[in-house]
């Protein structure tokens, strides 16, 4: 059952590796903290492009710094392709997608045009913070409500599925009351506007007009009071369920080289996901 | 107390009634997957039409589609009503009512132009998706949400009569304050006015415009702040004590033949609603 | 400190007490449902009356109704004034008061025109709906959310203190930033659109134009998601709280004669409010 | 670790002392009430002037007024600082830079036209008001709350954090869909939409209008539904938590003469957040 490692055993792979993928060292952090810097500066960089006024003033500029940036986390991919004793498995992790994803937009805009400020996307990058600033106790509590959230999954889904029929039924009725004429154009359309109601967001893009359809809406409003208050009941309860049972997590900043799980507790000597074996803290290794 | 089962002894209808009613052989899971496909087909079908653009390109296909689809739902609403034993009490049950009102507006709209949108009503079906797919946790888990909503019934009706009448009376005075003139045309007018500020919907078709106004209309948001709050509480409280109470309830597919209830245990013997024996796991019976 | 009771020792005013203010009976019984056709009858009246379309074609039967049902509660008013021992301690309590006040504005609008639209707070008289029908499960449970609210009364005190702090500063800021050019032509003016966005109505009738002003309304209405969670928290850990010390309230229709007290339970003696002692039964006493 | 304390040992700074800063004594008490209603009208000053046609009638009526009411506090806030111990420690303290606060922008209104509009950050001096009235009860529920939004901190953290996420790829995609011709016009734009949005708020000034865009929105609305169920659980059952724990909380009214601290109980004698010692009840101090 147990996965090879993906830290390599020895060499400038081995330092590379400790470098760009573990927090513990020096180094490390520093690589850490330079990357976040740079992910900011170009998810900035690419929103100051989309403002007319600047990309009119600064446009050359902007452009030299989005081909920067780009080339930096181009070059920052291939190092981790390099330095991880199995590339594949790293590329098919979680992040190994996310890194690729940040990297990938700048490539497609060169062929079709405005798709470069996907590179946007980087901003996941920086859920990567709560690792490098040693925040334990929020990797802990970020596990809470995922777990939170994970059990009451189908609940949520139940939930969903109710909504999505009523939003259905709604729209149909809106449509044939108030018709074209009042903006409820076509079905899809009414039921944008019933999604629009049901949520409490009201744009008021479009209203009703007539009598018959503003008491429905008032129904249907009245009603959506009563909705929103089923998922917060939903993960309310389990979190207080949560509560409870969940002892406080100290788990580290180390990543299990088999299968890149983060948040181990100092002591453990085994990945709690794949079962492999975790290094010594990085510390010791990197001293 | 126990009524005759709804499952005919033997013959064709018997093979009939497993097939249509039951999800737990192949030919039974099979037809539902199908009949699932024609009701999001169906429904999607009807949708496109209302869209001017599309049913000008394609009206004369989709109306096509339109007659099949309420052929193929008359078709298997009369095989339904063929292979109960007693045709009347399925047609009264709450799936039945369902499975008719699926059919009705497409005869409707024969005779009342634009009725047939209604077929969208046809979702409802959707929500047997449950029990097809063998999803026994997630009905297990409606019933829990259910029941917290029953439980908490009284309340939320209490709650309701005090919004209501909130709303009457804050209606009545930005009728008086604001007038005709700031379209707060009536009383019923200013009414909607008030569920959409009371609900936080807030279109902004309408909005007060005098001082005096927008004050009440400040206190009546404020107001509505520590409303919203009562409904969450109530479903939430009632939630986090169902928690507690709750055992995993590991429900099957089977359907009472007497009363059409489903989610029975699977070492059921008796229908846990009616009283009425159940019959063995429909696999053993098909096989 | 027991007060003389209210009820008639004897004769035709103990009679009629107990049709006017008990429900036990069938005469009492047929006097309340009338009473409350009546109410909602006239309030619909009012409602009606103040759409354009029908003031003109059916103007003058809305008011003659309007005159009927304004002397139908006078003379109901005198009755019940006429009818108990101490007129004025009823005068004076809660149902006294919103009694009155559903008459007054039909008198006041002989004067002031307009002003007899406030005839709609008779709604108000529905909240005895709940003692008619002997919905004493109803009273149970909202006394538990009376007491809930009750209980979190110094919590949602101190909320309400931050959020008019928080709107004070919010609408200066947006004032100073935007300016009577973008809507915001004054600070009180600016203090309604900060309620209308942190309560999330968003209305949308004054919205930021710079992007200084969007970037502070952003950051308004992410906080707002903060505290939108406060009062709900509120209220709902103290419904929890109470779900567990909550006895099932059995509580009778009958109404303390010394203080207008309702929701004694069946087998009390004394009233609990002010000590008085209770009458029997009002079966008993009309049989 | 112990400070040395701020109250003055004798003379009339002493006296001074526990005029302006406690409230148990006489004069103490009608200090306060005087300085709150100073607060309030001055507040009301400001807003009243920003009203244009209120300026042009009564301009320089209510300039003299702001005038006054800013000699008013800055004599206070001198007299505060001349009376402590230790003026400085004071003047560091949540309290010291309120008062001042409350007191600069009247003097920067003299160079920058307009800023003298910030005077209303004054409300924040208000929430001494429940020092004043002796609310202790008040003090601890404020406590609670602050207790339960300071252990759930981290939660709220990586909350918000996921949101700006969010917002940014959906703000991001919403600009590459609609583009500038739909009000999208730049990245930052489409932020600012995306949290009104998300948020419930829906001003409706900036809507998506081509089928892509409001599928898009219709999406992020009903995740919104579940998101906005995450801070009011987090809140309601740390609320829930801290409900079984928090014995009632008797403070008094004292300050810690040594770091500004309210809230000790009666028969404290060491301040619970320095370990100063307190000085006997002002009251008999007074005496």
């Amino acid at each position: 059952m147990q996965q090879e490692p993906l830290i390599p055993l020895q060499g400038w792979r081995r330092k590379l590796y400790i470098i760009i993928f573990e927090a513990d060292t020096r180094a490390g952090r520093t690589f850490d903290i330079l990357l976040l810097l740079a992910i900011v500066a170009s998810v900035l960089c690419v929103m100051l492009e989309s403002v007319a006024g600047i990309r009119n003033s600064y446009g050359t500029q902007l452009k030299v710094l989005d081909v920067l940036f780009a080339l930096f986390f181009t070059v920052e991919y291939i190092l981790r392709l390099v330095c991880v004793h199995k590339p594949i498995r790293y590329a098919r992790s979680f992040f190994g997608i996310i890194d690729l994803l940040a990297v990938l937009p700048f490539y497609l805009g060169l062929f079709i045009p405005g798709s470069h400020f996907l590179a946007d996307i980087r901003i996941l990058r920086l859920l990567r913070l709560f690792r490098i600033f040693k925040l334990t106790h929020y990797i802990g509590e970020a596990q809470q409500l995922r777990r939170a959230l994970m059990a009451s999954r189908r609940k949520i889904t139940i939930f969903l599925a109710t909504v999505i029929s009523l939003v259905i039924i709604l729209g149909t009725l809106m449509y044939l009351i108030e018709g074209p004429e009042h903006g409820f154009t076509s079905i899809p359309q009414s039921i944008y506007w019933a999604i629009v109601t049901l949520t409490t967001v009201g744009f008021g893009d479009i209203t009703p007009k007539t009598v018959a359809g503003q008491a429905l809406a008032s129904l249907a409003m009245i009603m959506g009071y009563g909705i929103i208050a089923v998922p917060t009941g939903i993960v309310t309860a389990e979190l207080a369920r949560n509560h409870n049972a969940s002892p406080e997590v100290h788990s580290g900043t180390r990543l299990c080289p088999h299968c890149f799980t983060e948040g181990h507790d100092w002591d453990a000597l085994y990945c709690k996901h794949c079962g492999g074996t975790l290094p010594r803290p990085a510390k010791d290794v990197a001293s």
